[in-house]
């Protein structure tokens, strides 16, 4: 059997309502699988404009060995190009994020404008063509300043998601936010693990005192938002107040039904109310940043939750937004980026202090970071087999759905 | 030729009388191997009852991705069963030794008692069967205090070297043992190098002086314990001594014949003198702990051996007790776990010094990982070819005719 | 298709006057093809006599998992043997450097003369024939004081490169030289970039302050030393200097044409002048050692450069010589070790500084080492294809020929 046939013989073993067959997770084919394949078939979240705020700055995104700067040009827009020179190769951009007029090769000095273009090299033989050796491309789509890129020749279609994001959180103005904390956290799980993690919070109760501050499970899985009568957990109390805010979300006019994962499309969006009286994800509730975003003058109760598939998910409250990406670094290592950002013209120990305005998730992701390794070690064992997901874990089956329909696709493709 | 294919041409090539062909000791492929097929088709030991004394107390044990809870249960009886909630697949111990009442899964509370049943599931489907969802068991038997496990579904016998450890270390009542100091040393060697390492005492003269106080390299691969005419090296002196003391112990009651692989099974037992007039394999030859085990008044000058193959060696002094066990991390890393264990009512820092109670074989250890490394590393070179075993290293042979033999018989049944 | 198969098809796909095929840089099977098959077809450079000055010194160099010792003799003569002793294979020389009278096994002392015969082996068995356990030998061969081996069991021929080198350094006597200094770097790169980076000096301009305070870009790839009308950059300054030069050293009796891969073979010489009136590659240009090497008196504004294929590069100064030699580690782990020699009578502190001997080309292995890195990590990416090399980068395709010449070759008698 190839290494296609021997992944695509694991994806058939999937059972409904069950984890994954043990190699899907650990194995270092499944992992090459992953970052070779599968994860260059779809889109992946890889980070906001107010990552890339004026023309010349950039971002670099990274999965397996790819490595790809995502640019700001003097049009506004944003492009994605890979890392390399067309020379010899090596990585133009060195450092993660930065700054510059055009890209020098620090190797050489070749020299590409903000569009890719190869504006210089020294010293070539008679014929060299420049027009032949621009940057090499990547697809990127901004979504309401939602970047997305996809590292396939043809990818696939992106359409329905970018409107309804971009419709859903306009009303945040990534436009006019900034990066106001960064945090890289790498987790020793298989990326897939991290993301079940995030897709259920059957597992919050003990685990997350600083979260459940501020944030209901409901919605996170436990329940569903609209009373629907499919509510995991019936709860009276819940259900009435979740009635009441829903009226106040359209007085305010910010009400939304739940956009979940409709026709096979890979997002799902849902305003959610807050716990405790709390109006942001924060440890007392109160906004981590004086600077309102997009105009507000008074938040609410409520954040709005977006999550993609597969390998993001985001909470905008108004007074700031948390964006979550995550990529393979091997087998059982994954990269967690998660960024805070504010209004651009709030001031670090003025408007906001960094520390308070990240303890939340800084604490919830160490916490999940650890539950996700033991996942990873124990699924390890001949001792696994592919257990139940419990009710709550709607969410996490749907993520594996996912991943097993988009494998099996990219397979076919390849 | 399949991995399974290579393996086997691998083993065929072995020549008696040499070491093993390169690939067996330093490829990957035979890491895979050894983890996969042959170290889970035989018994291994993994501790003591001395390790786990309460009901609720576990131990776990690593072989590979494998993680073994080893816990004695409410009934004394001790039992072992994967490391791996049947939920998700998470680690449900996660320290190397604890105790509980009952095992709870950190993750998602998913819980079951000492005897691996699940107890309680929150939010599971309607129709979901508990006794289906119990801990996956791992086969363990207990010879005589020391605790062997099996990852086999169908494990090979036991029950000739139940019988023979038990009745030979009864007197050294591990049952009323506790350990004392417990050491894990990394060595960068295969495990079979550590373990052919362990069978010969033909390196010891210029590489152990802190073992040499108290031990005569004979009866360990020198010499035989019975002066049967095959001595390795003629001791007339020795041999006048070795007498003496067979007839000190025959007065004792604590002689027995040397048991030596009996029959291809797979423990050698023999008591020993100690060199000296050591009464205890200590620095100075004195106990390093006050109170005796197994009721002795007056320690003799001599300590009980017990080998078992392939990752196991142990001394028994009257007034301690050490333990090794060993265990491969990759094609050259192997991690020696050494366990010293002292009478239950022993009290550190009156009845014992943890330091000096460890000194000679934390030094010894020491010593045989760096030569082992060195033996991994120069078989890696082209220069190596198989080469002849010296007459002191028949114990050295034996080890390695085991691990052939049992290869073979596991490739068969593969 | 075998993995011999798959490098084959790779190098079928090398394009002239471009840069390899992207795995043929970064993949794990092209590592195994290099330190397997292709370094192992080749002389490498390995060290130098003064490395090893009197009987019984001996220095170990390491390729892949092969360790070689390279000892001299009591007749003086250099010979090389794998550094596995032929009982249990361990290594016998543990540390990089030393001297003894013979090599003694540190695990069970069987003992070896430096001509490798075995002297020594206690309690084998009866018919042991020593005559067939000697070391096993490693071709050598000393070039004018230049080490070379082969792992190979029929090597290529060398008689050329010997004969040149031996003439053309003979001036520079190395039996009368001594290693002041050795650096270890370890560099983020697959080996043959850290070679395209040493053949070129197209990067030299923005990235290596240090070393053009003393040395002209010039024949090293920017144009010939010859005036034959091929320099990349016409410079009549240059070319009047460089005429004026060669006068000078045909006065001086050390001239000789540039040697440059004569024929197929592998070493390129030639004496080229230092710039800003440098008498050798310091940070002043000034000596860096008082003693002068070969009985010259007053040195002169120029150095003898040699360059040898796969793995070397060397620096002749009038008052030191830097020998550099690179073996790859992994995929993307190259060990570059550079030597600088000074005359053996030459006194630390009082005759040189260290730390100023070294200075120069300790700053541009760094920084090359960081060049090399980015280079391999872009290499890595979706978007890397083969580049062209620019006119300043005709002896980095000299060295890819050759890897693609000799790797095909090598191919083809395995």
């Amino acid at each position: 059997m190839t290494a296609h046939e021997n992944i695509a013989a694991l994806l058939h073993k999937d059972r409904p309502g069950h984890t994954l067959p043990q190699a899907l997770y650990v194995s270092e084919a499944a992992h090459q699988f992953d970052t070779q394949v599968m994860l260059k078939a779809v889109w992946l979240f890889a980070c906001t404009v107010a990552h890339i705020k004026k023309p010349g700055d950039y971002y670099v995104f990274e999965l397996g060995k790819n490595s790809v700067i995502i640019v700001r040009g003097r049009d506004g827009d944003v492009r994605a190009f890979y890392n390399s020179c067309q020379h010899r190769g090596a990585r133009i951009c060195e450092t993660e994020r930065g700054s510059n007029p055009r890209f020098m090769c620090p190797y050489h000095q070749w020299t590409y404008g903000l569009d890719g273009k190869l504006l210089a090299a020294r010293g070539m033989v008679d014929g060299f063509d420049k027009a032949q050796h621009g940057l090499k491309p990547v697809a990127c789509e901004n979504a309401g300043g939602m970047i997305f890129i996809c590292l396939a020749d043809s990818p696939p279609p992106i359409d329905r998601v970018k409107a309804d994001i971009s419709a859903q959180i306009a009303r945040y103005d990534l436009e006019h936010c900034k990066v106001a904390v960064m945090d890289d956290l790498i987790e020793d799980a298989n990326w897939k693990l991290v993301m079940e993690n995030n897709r259920e919070c059957y597992h919050c109760d003990l685990n997350h005192p600083e979260l459940l501050k501020s944030l209901f499970a409901y919605g996170y899985g436990k329940g569903l938002p609209e009373d629907d009568g499919t509510d995991v957990v019936e709860d009276d109390d819940f259900d009435a107040m979740f009635a009441a805010k829903q009226a106040e979300w359209k007085a305010m006019g910010i009400y939304h039904d739940l956009i979940e994962f409709p026709y096979g499309w890979w997002h799902r969006i849902a305003r959610l109310p807050l716990a405790n009286g709390a109006v942001s994800q924060t440890l007392d509730g109160k906004p981590a940043c004086k600077k309102m975003i997009g105009g507000v003058d008074k938040p609410d109760t409520s954040s709005l939750s977006l999550w993609t598939q597969p390998n993001n998910w985001n909470h905008f409250c108004w007074d700031h937004v948390v964006t979550f990406s995550l990529t393979p670094l091997s087998a059982n290592k994954t990269l967690l980026r998660t960024s805070w950002l504010v209004a651009e013209d709030a001031v670090e120990g003025v408007d906001y202090d960094p520390d308070n305005l990240a303890a939340v998730w800084r604490a919830t992701n160490r916490q999940d970071g650890y539950l996700s390794a033991l996942n990873h070690a124990g699924i390890a064992t001949d001792g696994y087999r592919p257990g139940p997901y419990a009710l709550e874990e709607k969410l996490v089956e749907d993520f594996k759905d996912f991943y097993v329909r988009e494998s099996l696709k990219a397979l076919a493709a390849a």
